[in-house]
C-alpha cells in the first residue's frame, strides 16, 4: 500500500498540497466540509473525507481531523497555511496520535507564535529587532510601561497581540490618548482571536518595505536560504502582489539579510519551511519581525526564481529525508510576481462576493506562468470561506519581460460572474513606481489611482467584443 | 500607434506567438480560415482577420497574408511553425514587401531547407554528418550511384527528399530490389510535397538518439546555444516526447555537440532562432542531420530549463536588436519533459478524432507546469487541421521529480470527448527504461506494451468515481 498523507485543508492551497503529494508517489486524502462540495480539491485526491457541515469549524477541529487521518491510514498530515496550521496544539495532537505532522515541532510553533519569546530567542542570537517591549503587565501597571515605551521612541508605535501574526491582531497607536483607549480593546480582541489576551509594543518603522526570507531546514542541522521576497504591497497588513528576490539593488544587503534569517532559523533550532521576516527602513536598516513556521502563500514566487520545490522538501524531511542539494545549488534565476485573484469588489472596500457562480473560467498559460486555482467554469463561490480563487504567479528572466508577462497574463483570464481584483492589479501592473520596482509598505495608501478602473473592462463586454470582430472580419475579410 | 505583429499561424503556436508579441507591449494579429473560428488564438488577439475559407490553402497564401499584414499596419510577420514557416518564397515575399520577417533571411532558409546544399556547407566547415551522397541523378544513372553507395556503405540506408524535413520525405531502404524500386516512388512523392523531386541517400545509423541544440543568433554576430533536447521518442519520424537537456550523461560529449551545433549555424552565417539536429549512435558519435530554420514545437523544454524566452528572443532579433545576454549567462536548470497531447486514439494508428466536441475539459496547473494550448471546454475539433490540442511541458529540480510531475499532470488532466494520447503517454511515464532516461528512435517499436491501457481509465469513469467517492463520504463521514 502506497504512504499516505492527508491534507487538512482546503482551497488553492489543498491542490497545491496534493500535486506535491502525488508527485511524490504518494497517495493524497482530502477532508472538506459540506459547503465545499464543489471544490476541485476533493477531485484531485485519491480519497476524501466529509468532515461535517463546518463552516470552518470542522477544518479547525483537531479531533476530526486527526480521526480522519486515523481511519483513512495516513502517516503524514500537511497543515498548509491558515487553519491548523500554525496552531501547536493541533502539532501536539499529531505527536501524541504517531501521525507526522508536516512542519516544525509543536515547541517551535509554540515558542515562534508567542512574539515575546520569539523577540526573546532572537535577542539572544543578536538578531536586529525593531526595539519593543516585553509582555505589558495587566490595568494601569501595563498603560504606564506603554507611555513609558512611548515617550523614550516617540509615536506612532505598533500595539501587537503576542498571539497574532499573518498581520492580524496589530494596530497603529497615534498619541497617548490612543494608547489608553486601544489597549483593553486590544486585549479584549486578542482574547478572543488568539485565546490570549497578551499585547506588547514595537516601534513603528515608517513605510519599511517588508522583505522575507523562505528558510529549509533539515534535520541532520542544515539550515539553507531560498534568497528573499519583497510582500511590501499590502491593505491593512495582507499582503496583496509578492515579488522576488527583492528589487533592493544591494546585493549586499540582501546577501547580509539571508544570513540573519539563516541564523535566526538556527536560534529557534528551527525545522521544516519557515520564513524570517524583516522590515527594512529607508536608511536600509533591517529589523526581525517574526518567523512564520507554515508554507506561505506567496512560497510560489521563491519556487519559481529557485527551481526548488518547498512543499516536496516540507514533506521530505518531515519523513526525515535530508537535503538533497547545499546552499551553492541554491540559484536565483530571473523575477518572480505573485498576485492573488480573488472574488472580491476592489472598489467597494474588497468587499467578497461569495455566493456568486462563475459562469465563465478561461485561465491563461505559456511560458514562465504558474497557476494554483482551484475554480472552474460553474463553481459556486461558497460564502463561508476567504474569497482567494486562483493565484497568478509569472517568472521572467529580466524584471521587464516578467512585468510585461503579468499585464498580458491579466488581461488573458476570463472569470465572468464575480467581480475579481483582476482590474486592480492591472492598474498596478502599469503603475510607473511598481513598473520601476518603487514600492514600500505605503504603495496602496499612496497611490489611490490604482482602484480607477472602468468596470466595463470586464468579461461580458470582451466578449462581445470578440464577436463583433469576428463578424466583422467575416464580412470584411482584409478590412482593418 | 503600438507596432503590430501578425502571426501567419493558427493553434497553439499562434497563441504562443501572441502572447510573446504582447508581453513585449505590441499588438497581435491573426488570420484564421473560416473553420477555425471558434480558435481562441483569435480572442487573444488585438485584431484578427478572416482569410477565406481555407483549408489550409488560406493559411498558404502568400499574397492574402502580406495583403492581411498590409491592411492591418503590421511591421513584421511571425510565421510559427508548419505552414509558411520554411517557405523561402514566404521569406522572400517579406522582404519584398517591406514587412520584417521573423526568422532568417530567405537566402539561409533556402540553403538550410535544400539538403544536398546544406551537407555541403557544413562538409566545408568541417562539421562531422553521416556519409550520404549528393542529389541522384535522373533516370538509370542515379539508380547506379545509389546502388553504389550501399555497396560501399551496406544496407539499410535512407531516401530522403532533398526538399523534406521535419520528418517527412524520408523512407528507409535494405535491398538492391527496394533501391529500385523506391527511387521513382520517393521522386514522386517528393515533387508532389516538396514541388523537387531531388532525392539523396544517407547511411543508416542504427538507432540513435536524435539530440538537437537549439541556437539564437543576432544581427551583431553574436550566436549562442542553449543546450541540448532529446527527441529520440518518435514514431515514423514523428516526435512524441521531447526532454531538455538530453540525458547523456557525458558532458564532455554534450559540450562538444553544442559547440559543434555554433559552428554549424556560424557556417551557415545563421540569423535569429534554429536548431541544429543530430543524430548519435551507439559509440556515443553524433553527426549533423540538419538545421530548420522556425522554432520548433519543442522549443518549451530548453525555455524551461534556461528561462529564456526563445520567441521574445526571435522578434528582438528580427527588429534588429542585439541579443541581451552572453553565453555565461545560459545556465541548464533541472530537466523539462515535453508531451504532444493530441486528440488521437494511439490504438488505432493514432487516428485522428477531428469533429468531436471537447465536453469537459480540466487542464492541469502548478509548480513546473506549463500549458501551451488554445482548446477549452465546448470546442469542435476542426476535422481539416493537425490534432494537437495542447502541449504539456513539466519542469523539475531533478530527473524524478520531472517525471513524477508529468504522471500527476497526465493524471490531472480531464478531457472527455474525443480519445486523446493521455493514456498512451501515462504507459510511457511509467515505463521503467523512460525512467530511467535510456531512449533511442527505437523506442516505440521496443516497447509495445505501452499501447496495453484500458480505455476505462476515461474521463467519464473518473467523473463517475469522483460523484461516488462524494457520496459515499458523506453518507460515512469516517469511511475509509
Amino acid at each position: 500500500m502506497k504512504t499516505r498523507i492527508l491534507v487538512a485543508n482546503r482551497g488553492e492551497i489543498a491542490i497545491r498540497l496534493i500535486r506535491a503529494i502525488q508527485e511524490l508517489g504518494y497517495e493524497a486524502i482530502a477532508v472538506y466540509e459540506t459547503p465545499d462540495e464543489m471544490s476541485s480539491h476533493i477531485r484531485i485526491a485519491d480519497e476524501a473525507v466529509c468532515l461535517g457541515p463546518g463552516p470552518r469549524s470542522d477544518y479547525l477541529n483537531i479531533d476530526k481531523i486527526i480521526r480522519a487521518a486515523k481511519k483513512s491510514g495516513a502517516a503524514a498530515i500537511h497543515p498548509g497555511y491558515g487553519f491548523l496550521a500554525e496552531n501547536p496544539y493541533f502539532a501536539k495532537a499529531c505527536e501524541a496520535s504517531g501521525v507526522i505532522f508536516i512542519g516544525p515541532s509543536s515547541e517551535i510553533i509554540s515558542n515562534l507564535g508567542n512574539k515575546v519569546i520569539a523577540r526573546k530567542i532572537m535577542g539572544d542570537a543578536k538578531i536586529p529587532m525593531v526595539p519593543g517591549t516585553a509582555n505589558l503587565s495587566q490595568g494601569k501597571e501595563g498603560i504606564r510601561e506603554a507611555l513609558g515605551f512611548a515617550e523614550k521612541y516617540g509615536y506612532p508605535v505598533m500595539l501587537k497581540a503576542t498571539s497574532g501574526g499573518g498581520g492580524r491582531g496589530i494596530r497603529r497607536i497615534e498619541s497617548d490618548k490612543d494608547m489608553v483607549e486601544q489597549i483593553p480593546v486590544a486585549r479584549a480582541e486578542a482574547l478572543a482571536a488568539f485565546n490570549d489576551d497578551s499585547v506588547y509594543l514595537e516601534k513603528v518603522v515608517v513605510n519599511p518595505k517588508h522583505v522575507e526570507v523562505q528558510i529549509l531546514a533539515d534535520s541532520f542541522g542544515k539550515t539553507l536560504h531560498l534568497g528573499t521576497r519583497d510582500c511590501s504591497i499590502q491593505r491593512r497588513n495582507q499582503k496583496l502582489v509578492e515579488i522576488a528576490p527583492s528589487m533592493i539593488q544591494n546585493k549586499e544587503l540582501l546577501d547580509n539579510i539571508c544570513e540573519t534569517a539563516v541564523l535566526a532559523a538556527k536560534a529557534a533550532n528551527y525545522l521544516n519551511a519557515g520564513t524570517v521576516e524583516f522590515l527594512i527602513d529607508s536608511d536600509m536598516n533591517y529589523y526581525f519581525m517574526e518567523i512564520n513556521t507554515r508554507v506561505q502563500v506567496e512560497h510560489t514566487v521563491t519556487e519559481m526564481i529557485t527551481g526548488i520545490d518547498i512543499v516536496r522538501n516540507q514533506i521530505n524531511i518531515a519523513f526525515g529525508k535530508p537535503l538533497s542539494f547545499g546552499q551553492e545549488d541554491v540559484n536565483i534565476r530571473g523575477h518572480a510576481i505573485e498576485v492573488r485573484i480573488n472574488a472580491e469588489d476592489p472598489k467597494n472596500n474588497f468587499m467578497p462576493e461569495g455566493g456568486k457562480k462563475v459562469s465563465v473560467y478561461r485561465s491563461t498559460g505559456g511560458f514562465g506562468v504558474r497557476l494554483d486555482g482551484f475554480v472552474y467554469q460553474g463553481y459556486i463561490i461558497p460564502e463561508v470561506y476567504d474569497s482567494l480563487l486562483v493565484k497568478l504567479t509569472v517568472h521572467g528572466f529580466t524584471w521587464e519581460e516578467t512585468v510585461g508577462r503579468l499585464r498580458r497574463c491579466l488581461a488573458n483570464f476570463t472569470i465572468s460572474g464575480p467581480k475579481t481584483t483582476i482590474p486592480f492589479y492591472q492598474n498596478i501592473a502599469n503603475e510607473r513606481d511598481f513598473v520601476n520596482g518603487d514600492f514600500d509598505t505605503s504603495y496602496i495608501d499612496t497611490h489611490p489611482y490604482i482602484f480607477h478602473y472602468e468596470e466595463d473592462s470586464s468579461e461580458a463586454s470582451k466578449l462581445a467584443r470578440f464577436v463583433a470582430e469576428i463578424h466583422y472580419a467575416k464580412e470584411n475579410p482584409f478590412a482593418k
